[in-house]
């Protein structure tokens, strides 16, 4: 048989190549020789480790958005990247406007005061007519912005150009240099930006003391932000509550302060997970054009890094 | 001078007072006397026990939505009552889908977790395409579900007549007798109806016997749940987790059992509470069309109780 072969690397091979099978691809044959596949379907930070023992790859499939572990200087960059685009607004959205409604809604206070059986009602806040900066247009972004929308919640956009995406539910986009300038509108602040020499530490102490009383949530990746400025940040008031779903390490190990941090909520990156059904989605139809000579979709640019 | 007096008698007169006289309302005289006052803005459960100490009232306003406690037998009807509407959409709808993204995303779970350091994600399911029905399709069920919407959850509603309103986000309407089909395709209940002999006891164990691990809502009223049927439909499973925020008796008794059960969280009847800013706006539109002698909005019909 002539063919293309792939490989699987991911958490979960068995249900990848069972969902795979189902799909009956021509010319496709899954393969479990890493040195004959021309085709990966990886997760970035099990394959980054391994991707020398694929010497024929032609194609990598992520099943992540975030490819970072991906674009170590060491690595071989001499394949076509794609990863896994459009399946993670709704999820994004959920978590953000989740935990923003549970912290003005007061969600904790009532559920400590149910325990003592203690009938008090507090007053609060909408969120209607609150401000939500997103850094990050993209499709999260543009997502993320809809829903808050829905809930009456004014969108503003921080991006690379200051240009919005067309059609989209942002009153404002910023140029990433005026970033300071769209913080000191925010009650929520969001960061969806992949992990690029152009987004290290980009939220630190100059940025933050823009801020007053935000909320702020990393959906991105855990090297955006100055951890030490984020505690000072907490501390002096500029910000409310932190929401972090995304660290340098993961797991964050024991001795992190975000733990025990009464103004700091930990997620172990569950904001948005890759469903493999999806995945699978976005791969036959990356692979269809993959064997007729078309060009993929959601193509990675080494040098910027997304 | 000629002109018409208000009384207040509300938990708030201090406040509605200073937004009153804020407001410089032509032929409007503030008044501390029950006897002499013509229009009454009013709680209506403070109001229900001192009816009888306004013997001149022809109009009240009420600051609540539910206007339940001025429509007991004994109690004189022979004015013009106007509730709040339109004010408590936003509310609800931050309230029902806040409840809702905590519970599949497992808010509470990863609270925990972080008490213990744990780091540990677990699997979830996203909200989009599950189903919401919606008992009550006035303008609180309409926000909600316009907002259920944009979170891609299908809404169905639930009404006396199976009619929709027009320009609505619902993909479906039932007529209340076929209340037990709506429910079987439920992945959350909302209720939102007032409390009227009708829906008396309408969520009762033959209802509940038609859901399939659903959430169910009561940002209505108690009257409208029997709530031995409700801990027993937790109990088989029916209902996965009840959110409850209204009860016959409020507060609730020491002894109550929703207090300590692991699948109801119980709320103080905060879902939506009337912001006095924007009770206030309701009754000036209201107080130039009473001076005009035009008629009220937001009338409410002895009869039907709502």
């Amino acid at each position: 048989m002539t063919g293309f072969k792939v490989a699987l690397h991911t958490e979960n091979n068995a249900l990848y190549q069972k969902l795979l099978m189902q799909q009956n691809l021509p010319d496709l044959q899954i393969c479990e020789d890493a040195s004959q596949a021309t085709i990966v379907l990886a997760a970035p930070p099990l394959l980054a480790p391994n991707l020398s023992h694929y010497p024929n790859v032609e194609w990598v499939q992520s099943t992540y958005a975030g490819i970072d572990a991906l674009t170590a200087d060491e690595l071989n960059k001499n394949y076509q990247l794609t990863n896994v685009k459009g399946i993670f607004g709704q999820q994004i959205a959920e978590y953000v406007l989740g935990y923003s409604i549970a912290h003005y809604r007061h969600f904790s206070l009532y559920r400590e005061q149910q325990t003592n059986r203690d009938w008090q009602p507090h007053r609060y806040q909408s969120l209607s007519s609150k401000t939500m900066v997103i850094f990050g247009t993209g499709s999260i972004g543009q997502h993320l912005a809809k829903s808050a929308k829905a809930l009456n919640i004014r969108a503003i956009g921080v991006n690379r150009t200051g240009i919005p995406a067309k059609a989209c539910e942002f009153t404002d986009v910023f140029h990433i240099n005026e970033a300071a300038r769209a913080v000191k509108q925010a009650d929520i602040i969001v960061n969806t930006l992949p992990n690029t020499a152009q987004t290290a530490n980009l939220f630190d102490a100059a940025l933050f003391s823009n801020c007053q009383g935000a909320l702020f949530f990393n959906v991105g990746r855990g090297q955006s932000v100055d951890s030490a400025a984020l505690l000072a940040a907490l501390e002096a008031g500029q910000l409310e509550h932190a929401f972090l779903d995304v660290f340098i390490n993961e797991p964050i190990s024991q001795e992190c302060p975000y733990w025990h941090h009464p103004q700091v909520t930990v997620t172990p990156h569950v904001a948005a997970i890759s469903f493999p059904e999806q995945v699978i989605e976005i791969f036959v139809e990356n692979y269809l054009r993959w064997r007729d000579g078309f060009q993929l979709q959601n193509r990675i640019d080494f040098d910027r890094g997304y």
